[in-house]
């Protein structure tokens, strides 16, 4: 099965949590907005629900086959059984869906910490915001998620978020972390002891063959400051 | 089959979307924590991790024989399927589950445009950010999400979200309405034209059987400060 990846193309945002899966799989895929402009006209044609009457409300989405699904963890969740990259039973499969949807949670509240008033305006528009965001969310929810992440991993075990082998929610808790050391490196810096089951475990999936050769390669799209990530030096003391 | 929901006692909140598709059902199910303070412990010993090595992140969470699931959209994807409330197909079943994960985003929105700096402070110390939040929601984001889901019903005939019969999207975007008409009831007014086959769809839930009975009941906790969506004059100018 060929699968078409349909993302904005200048940034990792939510589809790089599928870029690292369908690269840890090998599996055969088209990052359908980075093929140039017809690309992104193909993009922008589903999204205006010219593709059938089950149109996406936003990127990204897959199209396998005639199917064409969104939402980054329900994505994943279809991925994770095709791609082997989940537990095979049902209650397996809930869990890692439930595990990726509280990081979907998390990325909202990580990206808010520079838009808390709104994704329409600029970060310039909303800087004391941002800062008094930022500071509650180092203070609060840093750790509460972070902090249930490694719970979860210790009690599995310490290798692998769900089951005995690599699976999406390792890839997405990478990136996750990957991210909140480029928008926030001081205070991931001293926050990092606290969890190091996680980092650990973030450590060996950038060593994995696949995801190490992706990092390398030019389809791994740099942090940048259009993303979900976004260093400010400001949110960083 | 019965079925435990576990979610803080004094609101509606994300538990709402369960009950109502409980209730609609007829299933079987208690809603531990409002049976008195054993209730309570019960699902504080369950967030604590002391049920197994899958603790859920928040409440809700359900507890269906041996599973435990947590995470609004994953209960009612679930629930769907045993409660025949969604489609049967698995196109049909990721479809449904598409559209609640946007409702899921829609309300995390509604949710901060009273708490856009953080949850762990009042309302009173985030108002002039809240302001700000809720102009541009209202500008923005309402349109995009509700015109999406009206977009959507338009292209199914105009009865259902999904399918031929009433479904879990049916009964989450009737909440949502409802929580809005208490939140914003001038703003939700004036934009209710704009979406007049989704409002005729929640009419139509408000008016079925087991729902109407629900919401005459002791069961139905009424709006109310406390939860996600919240009534504040200044922010419904």
């Amino acid at each position: 099965m060929r699968y078409d990846l349909y993302y904005w193309p200048m940034i990792q945002g939510r589809g790089e949590f599928i870029r690292l899966a369908l690269e840890e799989a090998g599996a055969d895929y088209v990052d359908v907005a980075r093929q140039g402009k017809r690309g992104m006209t193909a993009m922008q044609r589903l999204l205006d629900g010219k593709g059938g009457a089950r149109p996406p409300f936003a990127p990204p989405f897959l199209k396998a086959g005639r199917l064409v699904i969104a939402q980054t963890a329900e994505i994943l969740f279809y991925l994770g059984q095709r791609l082997n990259l989940a537990p095979r039973d049902e209650a397996g499969r809930l869990w890692a869906h439930q595990l990726q949807l509280t990081i979907s949670d998390f990325v909202v509240e990580i990206h808010d910490t520079h838009h808390p008033i709104s994704a329409e305006l600029y970060f310039e528009e909303q800087r004391p915001e941002a800062r008094r965001r930022a500071e509650l969310f180092w203070r609060h929810r840093v750790p509460n998620f972070l902090g249930y992440f490694e719970r979860v991993l210790q009690g599995n075990g310490g290798r692998f978020m769900v089951g005995r082998r690599v699976n999406y929610v390792d890839l997405s808790l990478f990136q996750t972390v990957e991210g909140l050391r480029y928008a926030f490196p001081r205070r991931m810096k001293r926050f990092e002891k606290k969890v190091p089951s996680l980092i650990a475990l973030c450590e060996r999936v950038a060593k994995r063959p696949r995801i190490k050769a992706y990092l390398a390669s030019d389809r791994r799209i740099a942090f940048n400051q259009w993303g979900i990530f976004r260093y400010y030096e400001e949110l960083d003391r």
